[in-house]
């Protein structure tokens, strides 16, 4: 039986509810926004007792569906103020379909200041007192829980950024190998978990146990769609041999990549912290190159990083390493991955806290390039310093505190890897998404740099919207199937892509879905946040980029952001 | 001739313009209001070159007319991302209005970090280098400026939380004695001051030259003016007296005294900070228990008092004496005259600062009541810590940071003095005022606790609309006259008192308005405002109290409260 799991922190009562029939089509992004949307006033204090923070498995979750265990989490953001999924990779997904469990569902606010635990299993679900775990990093946490509830558990939890409530705080969960860095990162996600008073959540189950309805169809469409995986370029060769940081060298080349908080289009340090050299370095250290967040992931994209100190950063992705490279002038890929490693462990957005140091060395607080300085201010995150809490605390309270004007963000939340002046298409998803900035929620690079699904000048602004129009609505498709959005390369260049997915759908679920069905889903989810917002408070003049983007050059194309003010209106005209 | 100057801080070029006809009946807040409206995006950066500080006396400034020479400042706040008219006492309204000069206007930024001064004299304006000067406080460059130009110029300055741009800085000037305690407090003016680099602007002429039309008439209604301001038992009486601190028993027997950040509505320790007590103190010292802030005020609520230190405050205003006391449990008068003083000399707003110091107090950065902790954090501010820069950046800023959602604040601004849940008719303007919560946008106290203009319960929702909306109206104009906004309580329940008003305007700019006219010009006045902010993206959704108010009841009365959404969208039905 296929359930929600509403756990009221108010009066610590868990409940498990009959998934409701308007719900039955729902899944990941889909059901996040719609909870959200039914459950959460558009006017609450994200970090009040009228939030709800919701986690679901995608649809495709829990089956042998390949790339499919991506977990959504959602909830009203601090950090935007507007509605919010984050999507994260590792094996809690599946393990949550497995047992039938659509969402859960964390609401009200206990009194006091004991910390909580909670244990699912196929038995159900149970609170635990975790006063003993409060305080502690997420992986010590992740290390105790898989002591202490086996090795084979999947540990949701926060940091201490999180326990203090702070904006930029993520949620994670961790991989096969019991690394808590797959993160719902953006949002500050975590900091609503923590004024849920939550530090963890243990999944306790089987990873492929998803109910299907015809197996051998399904099984038939998922041979079909790996296959489409493996034959591209980018799902099939590049993502595994290199990772996501295989786009440092490309993104520079193309002058896009944000160098010294957006002063730049290039970084002549780009090639030692890029994907190639990660591999290089990890694999002689005895890490891995190439490495799966989740069980069943054919692309492989994440990696294992050991460090001089002993550390292991797994992975060390390229927003991350741009965030603290490039975005820093910092060229020490070791001091990326210290940085990253500590983002993890306290509980941090990595492209937030980039995008914040960014600002307050423009702020001069420490010097551009100091990458030993980062590292000690970063660790007063766990301590709780005031400036400690004001890295923690993002972009924009980083410049507002230190009178900083050059601050890449929208709605609040920072902008990442990707130039909006020289990669156009981003520029729009950037400005326009519910989510604020957000470089997954319609990931232009691919027309515009990569010359995936067609090809868009990134310098001029025609084609943007169409093109971020069209990858918004795909992206909040996928979001709701649990499918890791990488798929989106083969997909938008292999028409054979999205009729696979929709025979895996309809031959788990016994529909008669049609790849319309598909977009419209991916609409569908568009319009309930785009709603949302909208009682929160935004207007399209929440669907902007920062001034600096419209009135600075971008070297070396020397560009500025020029897609107008009506193009962007036009975005959500379908 | 009546002027505009206009000081591009780009280039450093000043020009005198002509006032556009469209302005010749606009003063005070209708103009600078208008201007901003008229010549800054709403949707830019406050903090960016493309806003604009604008400086106005008002209407009948720089004549005979009673208490006349209120300043206005206004710009797009970078507090609360909407549109400000700031208002202050002090000598420079009417020396502005004697050179003939409707409106400065600051716009543009200089590239560099050097700092100016800009001085202004019947020959002519000037810039010059405030290197000097700056980072210095604003009772020094008061003073020196007071040494290099004459004991009777009127000084407009910045601390140095103006220079670093923090969020709660504003925009101060000097009474006849040369305090720089004149501030136009809310919103972050001094921050947008400080974008521009402009440290200072020096005023030198006479005060009372403005030009009148029909000087017999003016004198006439101008005595029967001031004869209704002396007959009040408010104007007349109450404030010439004990200043506006008189309100600090008084609020508190009325149980709407915000204590303990807004936790209570009454505090053991008020009668220690109030007026009375005030009044002792400072004549037992050699201080004054009244004083004029600008010549020509008949109230004189100021007040001089001499601190055990050596130093002086003048005056302790009843918001400051209820945002350092009662909000912090502190009932210590000297503990809140130096955290007056401090603000005073480093440039923030005393009331958001109260509020800031509230919530860190809130967060246990330091205790309730510890005023000695609460004067050792405000003074890091001039230090520019971390710390010291959350404090200064506002009560929004400390909540963020610190993970607080007990925050009093409306459109990012901190609210003030009286509690909106046993003082409604406040709560419906903190609410909805285009200017964030602010009680002299539309001062329901009159009706909800005075029984000045008739009597509508606090207690109850019902009439705080219509109250708060005449209010806002009446209030608009007022600050479009340079009139202080006390002379109110007077013409609110002496039917002649506005036609005084008007036979004031008509006799200096021979014209024939109405008592409609007035009422027309301050609808038009929130009209531009409201504009401005729903372009800068404000919607109903801004004009709602935090949370707080509508879930926690405020003993004594365990009230919360309670106007309805629909009835706070109703305000601006004129």
């Amino acid at each position: 039986m296929v359930k929600v799991l509403r756990i009221n922190m108010t009066n610590r009562e868990i409940k498990s509810e009959e998934l409701p029939e308007k719900y039955a089509l729902l899944g990941g992004r889909a059901l996040t926004s719609q909870i959200v949307s039914d459950e959460v006033p558009a006017t609450s204090d994200p970090l009040g007792p009228f939030n709800k923070l919701v986690i679901a498995p995608g649809l495709l979750s829990g089956t042998s569906a390949p790339s499919s265990g991506r977990l959504s989490v959602g909830a009203k953001s601090p950090l935007t103020g507007g509605i919010k999924e984050s999507n994260a990779g590792g094996i809690t997904s599946q393990k949550l379909a497995s047992l039938g469990i659509k969402a859960l569902i964390l609401e009200g606010q206990p009194e006091g200041n004991d910390w909580y635990g909670i244990k699912i299993t196929s038995d159900g679900a149970e609170m635990f007192s975790a006063q003993d775990l409060a305080g502690k990093g997420t992986y010590e946490v992740t290390s105790l829980c898989r002591d202490r509830y086996g090795a084979k558990v999947a540990v949701i939890t926060i940091g201490p950024a999180g326990e203090m409530r702070l904006l930029a705080a993520g949620v994670t969960n961790n991989d096969t190998e019991g690394n808590s860095s797959r993160y719902a990162g953006r949002g500050g996600l975590g900091a609503v978990m923590g004024s849920k008073k939550v530090k963890v959540i243990v999944v306790d189950s089987p990873s492929f146990n998803a109910p299907v309805k015809d197996a051998e169809k399904f099984k038939e469409a998922a041979k079909k769609f790996s296959k489409i995986l493996m034959d591209h370029p980018v799902t099939g060769t590049g993502l595994p041999a290199y990772g996501t940081n295989v786009l440092m060298n490309i993104i520079n080349e193309a002058g896009t990549l944000p160098t010294r908080n957006f002063r730049y289009g290039r970084f002549d340090g780009a090639a030692g912290v890029s994907g190639e050299k990660l591999a290089e370095v990890a694999v002689a250290r005895g890490g891995k190159a190439t490495h799966a967040c989740h069980p069943g992931c054919v692309m492989r994209c994440s990696n294992i990083y050991p460090m001089p100190n002993g550390k292991v950063c797994a992975p060390v992705e390229y927003e991350t390493a741009w965030g603290f490279g490039p975005n820093l002038l910092i060229a020490d890929l070791d001091q990326v991955a210290m940085l990253n490693y500590i983002c993890n462990d306290v509980g941090l957005d990595t492209i937030e806290t980039g995008c914040a140091l960014g600002v307050l060395m423009e702020a001069g607080v420490i010097s551009f390039g100091d990458g030993k300085a980062a590292i000690e201010m970063l660790e007063e995150v766990g301590r709780g310093t005031a400036l400690g809490r004001i890295l923690g605390s993002g972009s924009v309270v980083a410049g507002k505190t230190y009178g900083v004007t050059r601050v890449p963000a929208v709605k609040g939340q920072g902008i990442p890897a990707y130039d909006p002046r020289s990669c156009k298409g981003n520029g729009v998803t950037y400005a326009t998404s519910p989510m604020g900035a957000d470089h997954t929620a319609g990931y232009a690079v691919t027309a515009n740099i990569l010359s995936v699904g067609g090809q868009v000048n990134p310098l001029l602004p025609e084609g943007q919207v169409d093109l971020s129009r069209n990858l918004q609505i795909a992206t909040a498709a996928v979001d709701s199937t649990g499918l890791c959005l990488f798929v989106a390369f083969a997909v938008l260049d292999n028409p054979e892509g999205l009729p696979a997915i929709v025979d895996m759908l309809n031959a788990q679920y016994g529909l008669a879905l049609s790849v319309d069905d598909v977009v419209k889903l991916g609409q569908q989810v568009l319009r309930v946040e785009r709603r949302f917002n909208s009682e929160a408070g935004f207007t399209r003049a929440d669907d902007r980029l920062p001034e600096f983007f419209q009135t600075e050059d971008l070297p070396p194309h020397n560009t500025r952001f020029d897609v107008s003010e009506a193009d962007l209106d036009s975005v959500f005209n379908f």
